[in-house]
């Protein structure tokens, strides 16, 4: 039935397999870096069309996952992460046919000047090569990745969660079709036939030099294991502990329209804030009503003992609690005693990810904004924007804290480097 | 009578040492990110000045480490690259003093952009933190590397070779003097105080998170056991076979200049031509007195059989021979069939590090420069313009072939990262 060969159980055969599958992609990476936009565009459109024609087999192949996962006793929230319906396999083909239409970042001419002995020197985009993605039970993963890896001219490894293989591989055969359809090598995309997490392994190794970049997309125990142990870089973030700082200087109504949307807009994504710190300049009059909505919009709140004496649904924060992401409706609320306490504090406890300072003094943000050593710093801004889309980029494959090449949203930009082109009429060096 | 800390002997004693070393250069990167120009400008001077006013120590101690190279025997060439006299001492304050005059990267605003909604992102360099830098017996590297790393924000953790210990530590002492001076942290730039073997391997597991990206500057055996073992990124490339592709609509005569130039204006950089591949639409033309001009100029030509019927002193090419990067007056020299052949040739045995071709014809040319993978692409100009001084970067640490971040040559902006500030009105997302 499926396209993809079978891997014998054993853990040479599953190693001889994975190499095999980078030696192909690596391959298939030099036909797709020479790739017209045209031809990548082409396979994207046959793609989703593909991915629409089969909707029904791959909500069937959906269905056999989530009877298994039943069967395993999984949480609801877990089945709903896993789940595809009709109107969620249409969502994956339109937002291929979205990342489609993106710019394509591949051949854009990233700077260019010339030297004084006439060499024209450019610097033009090239891509990363093949990008491994190691991801959970969201299946929709599948199509989103090879739609991204492929727009930025890179072939692409998958490794999706066992409890959506099934799902993963009826959506990876009508990426495969697209690809043919195109005239594009289905090594350009490979999807990692088999369960077993020995495979895992190997992509962490690099497949002898055949993977380029890993992105791991999923739970904290995934990220932290391949950060681990990979032996080739990673884009990823391991924790999303975002700040709101409500400096002395700022307005309450804005104050506490950024702080319920930074935290209570979506709790469970990365640039959710996780701690909000009031300056004491402004406590007396902006604690008690920050406080208060976000109590009042269900957030639970973990105080210091200035935030529990002004109102007493608010629980003692723990020092375990400056640290977390709760990833939920939770908030850890700290009176600091200035600009410095503040930034001291998210330098201390925060994650270099998105961390927002709420006021109308500009010197104190233009502070803010240099000390915070952050992917991402905003003033009068919800940390919710930490995001792709929300930064024009169309789309993204994650957010990456690491001060390596992509830093914050990572899209199809991110995914590429970058090449010199030096032309010349003859110069030699003296 | 040093300012360093002196290492217990045992391992445990170098292991604490080098963690101190770790955690200081940390709270100093912090506070050179924030410095202006100014003050890194005026470390930068009284480095210089130091280095002058200590040029007689700094040489004395030069003499002790060259006394003991030759009681160990090392060759006229390894005692070359270790001496230091008056006038090196004054060229690496010069070279302080010309990294000083280039631009400061760091706050530079690389991109800026508005979203609908209002939000100004901007995207702005800030350094990357703490470089590790690990080199040989050229006791320069430390004023250089030194220079560079201060110049982009960025504190260091300098490892010399054993051989070059007490010049390198008579030269740290005029750095750390000029931090001083300036009121920036001697930890900005450290020097490990030990020749213990055991602080590199420390080094390349990153110090508890201390060190972000690990330059290596040295020969292959160096690079090879960086890459191999380091846990944090690397910035260098392993071997520079370069390539000269005379394609059949090439001039001769500029043919020729590029050849001879590529190759022996200096044989030991890693930007010197190793291979010339010569089109068979002009081999009969044009690769007779090619081979002559290089045979003629004192180098050694190692050819396919058409080369070497064409001049009786060239000799045989081996398989290896396409693969060597000789860093000497030898060439290794073939006949190709066409375009598509020479770029076959340079993606199985080349670098991708350097790879120029010759032509008249723009398209081929545009077809080499997109289909070679490598950092650097040059059309009728010498590979030998691999060079961040060429490239107009100022100076460079180094070349890096890797995808990741930097590639091709590393300059001080290349020493940076970047981070995201997004300046809004009170944004929230919907």
């Amino acid at each position: 039935m499926s396209a993809q060969p079978s891997l014998a159980d054993d853990a040479a055969g599953t190693e001889a397999a994975m190499l095999d599958i980078g030696r192909r992609a690596r391959a298939a990476a030099r036909r797709l870096a020479l790739a017209s936009t045209a031809q990548k565009n082409a396979a994207l459109t046959a793609m989703a069309q593909a991915i629409r024609t089969r909707s029904r087999a791959i909500c069937e192949a959906n269905a056999e996952d989530i009877a298994e996962a039943r069967r395993e006793g999984m949480t609801p929230a877990f089945i709903d992460r896993l789940a595809l319906d009709p109107a969620r396999v249409e969502a994956m083909a339109a937002g291929i046919e979205m990342v489609r239409d993106l710019a394509d970042p591949v051949g854009k001419v990233m700077d260019a000047w010339d030297r004084p002995n006439g060499l024209r020197i450019e610097r033009v985009r090239v891509p990363l090569g093949v990008i491994g993605v190691i991801y959970e039970s969201r299946p929709n993963v599948t199509a989103d990745a090879a739609a991204l890896c492929l727009k930025s001219g890179n072939a692409a490894i998958l490794r999706g969660g066992s409890d959506s293989f099934r799902s993963s591989r009826a959506i990876h055969q009508a990426i495969s079709s697209g690809l043919d359809a195109a005239g594009l090598p289905s090594a350009a995309i490979s999807l990692v036939p088999t369960r077993d997490r020995a495979a895992v392994g190997l992509m962490l190794q690099g497949l002898e030099g055949a993977i380029d970049v890993i992105i791991p997309r999923g739970g904290k125990s995934l990220v932290a294991r391949v950060q681990d142990e990979a032996r080739v870089p990673v884009f990823a973030h391991l924790d999303g502990n975002c700040h709101v700082y409500v400096h002395g200087a700022a307005s309450l109504a804005m104050a506490r329209d950024i702080v319920l949307n930074a935290k209570m807009r979506r709790t469970s994504v990365c640039g959710a804030a996780e701690t909000l710190l009031v300056d004491e300049a402004c406590a007396g009059t902006h604690l008690r009503p920050l406080v208060a909505a976000l109590l009042d919009a269900g957030c639970e709140v973990r105080g210091d003992s200035l935030a529990r004496i002004v109102d007493p649904r608010v629980k003692p924060a723990s020092e375990e609690d400056w640290g977390t992401e709760f990833g939920d409706a939770i908030i850890a609320v700290k009176v600091v005693s200035g600009l410095g306490d503040a930034i001291a504090h998210v330098e201390r406890y925060g994650s270099h990810h998105t961390d927002a300072i709420v006021t109308n003094d500009q010197a104190a943000a233009d502070r803010f904004m240099a000390e915070v050593d952050s992917a991402i710093v905003l003033h009068n801004a919800s940390t919710q924007f930490a995001d792709g889309g929300e930064f024009g980029f169309g789309a993204e494959i994650g957010i990456a804290t690491g001060r390596m090449h992509a830093r914050g949203p990572v899209g199809v930009e991110q995914l590429t480097s970058f090449k010199y082109r030096v032309r010349g009429t003859g110069q030699t060096r003296p």
